[in-house]
């Protein structure tokens, strides 16, 4: 099946033209991020947490300390969920009221179910490290056992998704075309800065390959 | 009073060095951005969605479709929250363990109260389209009547709130330092890319001051 089906949970209501629920483009948009943001509720009050993440699959992997709240709280829920969104552009129209965002938007809906097995939990760190920065896995100390018996590793299996994107320019009230207001957009993109060695980096060792090749992935306006 | 003060719900449990309840670092985080994180619950799912917003004092602005969803729950919530995350790098350690992120998040806590006053209303949006991209409120046409009343706008008076924040090198254990791994940290950060005209924008149109003028701020890595 190439789409998440809709149900109430993951149906896009508010300008559901903007939604989709193709598998591809929604594993696309994960692929393409690394930070999610995972709501749960305490005491009474629901919070969202930033959170590092990879994906296996349609599986998305999580892990923090053992005492973590937030992801503690996702093993007791029914069902849990979390967002991804990329801020891609400002749309400035000629109308305040038209005005938006270029973005793309996933949210996943699945069960939380704790890893405990040593070699499936190294598998899920080696995929949320590769998904941060792919390569790196390889040019680092990978943990041990005793920091592997500190992590708690969280998998969420994706029941139902969507994803909301908007990509294109502005688009105004018939009657606002003829203001002499420039309506377009103005592009957003996430790029490396400089790489900064650690004061008490070992001399001499160069730069890692991961860092010089890591690449954020930003999508520019489509044009009509 | 200078910080927020801390009680469960907005105290910092985890690496809470990090934490801060410092006001002006608060404020100063909220308006380096324009989208925060709303969780809310629906059929007993905590669900996130991203949403423009803007800041009046101690108090969050947003605004959507007068049946939004998510805006109406956070009506009916004895006490709402959102986050606000700002990705500044990645932290490459020597090991895998000690990789991490740089950020900047931010976790307000208030009641939300519908703002249903036309003058008020209309402030809420300058606010808000300003916290987007300063000076295109004067630029672009404003609402007008039928459009107000088609927006709902909520303020959240911030009663709770904290801040995360991680803007340093990478911090290895000590029997690390001596691996041949280089460690230190790749910024990143949020640049304006092309202003992209609208292929039906008025010709001869300049392009706006307000796209020519807008930065987003970042924070490089501090440096020991």
């Amino acid at each position: 099946m190439s789409e998440f089906s809709k149900n109430p949970l993951n149906k896009v209501v508010r300008e559901s033209k903007r939604a989709q629920y193709n598998k591809e483009l929604i594993y696309n948009i994960l692929d393409s991020h690394f930070i999610c943001q995972i709501p749960y509720v305490f005491e009474e009050t629901a919070i969202v947490i930033p959170t590092a993440y990879g994906r296996k699959g349609n599986t998305i992997l999580i892990h923090g300390s053992l005492k973590n709240r937030m992801m503690l709280s996702l093993l007791n829920q029914e069902k849990v969920s979390l967002n991804v969104t990329h801020l891609d552009g400002i749309v400035l129209a000629r109308s305040v009221f038209h005005h938006s965002v270029n973005y793309r938007s996933v949210n996943v809906f699945g069960k939380a179910r704790l890893i405990e097995e040593d070699a499936e939990k190294m598998e899920a760190l080696e995929i949320i490290t590769e998904n941060i920065i792919p390569g790196r896995w390889n040019e680092a100390r990978i943990p041990n056992q005793k920091e592997l018996d500190g992590t708690l590793v969280i998998a969420i299996d994706i029941e139902d998704a969507s994803a909301k994107v908007r990509e294109v320019e502005a688009a105004d009230d018939s009657a606002d075309y003829d203001l002499d207001v420039w309506a377009g957009v103005l592009e957003l993109e996430v790029q490396s800065g400089r790489l900064v060695p650690n004061s008490d980096c070992k001399p001499g060792l160069p730069e890692p390959q991961s860092a010089k090749n890591f690449k954020f992935s930003n999508n520019p306006v489509k044009q009509p």
